[in-house]
């Protein structure tokens, strides 16, 4: 097994010297009352365990996505979610369905489990034929990235409610990019308890390095996907900075404006420069070229030191993934490309 | 399956009516100088993912502990480390080893795999038969609470190493009270590698709320486990803290100097009491009693506001486990006994 390869992480140190444009970072600090809120844990102590349940956390996100707290799980990043979901539905053998490209963790996830893996490939417009959402004998969980990576593209909800209804066993929505999108499938959960949406605070909240995030479904899935988890899976100060984070509503729209600003500039420009730059839903552009080879372009653009994710899949080709920074980053990386394309 | 349930934690608020004695919490607050590096990384933002392999830690920890950072694997506390380790090791219909009584994961780690426990009964002096070191063909893992838990007991590393010399399947020591104790088991990773280590900075260091643990292995066995974890298991804040805890050797010296000191006079005034009060090597003290029934003062102490944990276990009976406190807490906690027993 070759386990999951996430996204370069330039050493200590290094990090200042590059424009990073690889792992769909918010280029933005987070909202000074998250760090308000963390100073006031520190100060108070650390020797106590953590709330196993998060409960502040679950209060408050409940208020504002319209369920009750005990529709909410929350976990270490939104990957530990994928993983806690993974162990309590699929066993060895088993069979977990994903549409390709995609989140490479989904893959990894299975593998450990020691079960297959029943890939369905998009369309070419990005869209997910029928096929998705077939019964068969094997499969115990779906996984769908919605907003998907590296398209940035979504499959309407509508579309999303129809592939689960016919699909004989749970769906998780990996809604990690979704507060930059114009939709999200939350809504369907209460419709299907087969249907989970998961999120994470890493992108639209710049809180990546604090590990957080959370998955909604009905509460008979919720309790007992908390057998599975860890007991004291999020710590004391990712609890109390994650609930300032969602409780600043205003720091959330001023950013999200700014970066979904950023991306339809930075999309068009791309398109200008001959890049088939996909409309996104997300904090990244996927940029395939018909006619340049673009893993040389990726290879230039680190020795000037923008890094972004060159991505080559099979079945669909190559691209380099760019993700949205500030507009100054992202005038940084169009000029060095303007002179490479 | 039930799941792990953790010691109990006041709901916030209701925390400071209690004397928490119950889940084995350092009862002082971390070093300053953790706060201070927790301070300075969230100055600095976190909208960055942390380090895949919290390099820092590791570096430091190598130094102190006498092996190279490639021996080191860090997790989300230590429960993190047992779930890597586990996932990695065990599968459906596969056996897991471990001796009775102690930490109660090791059952809900092996069951959510759909493994197979194989339970050794400590002797009565809570040495371990030589049953624990023998082969069988399921046997895929085995696990040793060493100090363990409830009794504060060791078994001593020349009969660690004589039991995994024997054992077909690699063996986790849980190092989690180590600190407290007189020796310990990291020399033996070296010799032999199926020995791994694991630790925690929940008890000695005092951020249980941090969430931070370790693993010491054989590099080729640390590199399979990297496989397996989430690939951004600890966060930004947990990877600075830690590592500043680690190099603050003159805080941990004097806060386990105290603790160790309030053990052997808590267990001397329990002896007194009429408790079996078993001789400790972690920061708690296990208390039966020959002829007092100990669940209804467990109960009275509670609705004093003093918490310990009651324990009952179907081959060895039940008792109190209270948790090294303050010189005050342990007072407090004594006094009432007094009135009681």
């Amino acid at each position: 097994m070759k386990g999951y390869v996430p996204g370069e992480q330039p050493v200590a140190g290094a990090a200042e010297k590059f424009i990073k444009l690889n792992t769909n970072e918010n280029p933005y600090q987070c909202s000074p009352k998250v760090k308000a809120a963390i100073g006031r844990v520190v100060q108070s102590g650390l020797q106590k365990y953590p709330d196993p349940l998060a409960t502040a956390f679950r209060i408050r996100a409940a208020e504002l996505l319209g369920v009750d707290p005990d529709w909410i799980l929350c976990g270490n990043g939104s990957d530990d979610i994928l993983t806690i979901v993974t162990r309590a539905f699929v066993g060895t053998s088993d069979m977990v369905r994903f549409a390709n490209p995609s989140y490479l963790l989904y893959r990894t996830l299975a593998e450990i489990q020691g079960a297959a893996c029943d890939i369905i490939n998009y369309n070419a417009d990005w869209s997910l034929p029928a096929e998705f959402g077939k019964p068969n004998d094997w499969i115990r969980l779906a996984f769908l990235a919605n907003p998907n990576s590296p398209s940035g593209t979504m499959v309407p909800p509508s579309a999303v409610a129809e592939l689960a209804s016919t699909l004989p066993c749970p769906i998780l929505v990996d809604e990690a990019y979704v507060d930059f999108a114009d939709t999200n499938c939350l809504s369907l959960v209460a419709e299907n308890d087969k249907i989970m949406v998961a999120r994470t605070l890493s992108k639209s909240y710049a809180l990546a390095g604090l590990r957080f995030g959370y998955l909604v479904a009905q509460p008979h899935v919720i309790r007992e996907l908390r057998k599975v988890k860890d007991s004291y899976n999020c710590d004391a100060l990712s609890i109390a900075g994650a609930t300032a984070a969602i409780d600043d509503g205003q720091w959330l729209n001023e950013t999200r404006g700014a970066i979904v600003a950023t991306r339809e500039r930075m999309t068009a420009a791309l398109t200008e420069l001959g890049f088939d730059a996909v409309p996104s839903q997300a904090n990244f552009v996927w940029c395939p070229h018909a006619s340049v080879p673009v893993e040389p372009i990726y290879q230039k653009l680190k020795q000037a030191g923008v890094l972004v994710r060159y991505m080559r899949y099979p079945d669909c080709g190559d691209g380099l993934r760019i993700s949205v920074g500030t507009d100054e980053q992202v005038d940084a990386c169009l000029a060095l490309l303007k002179s490479m394309v």
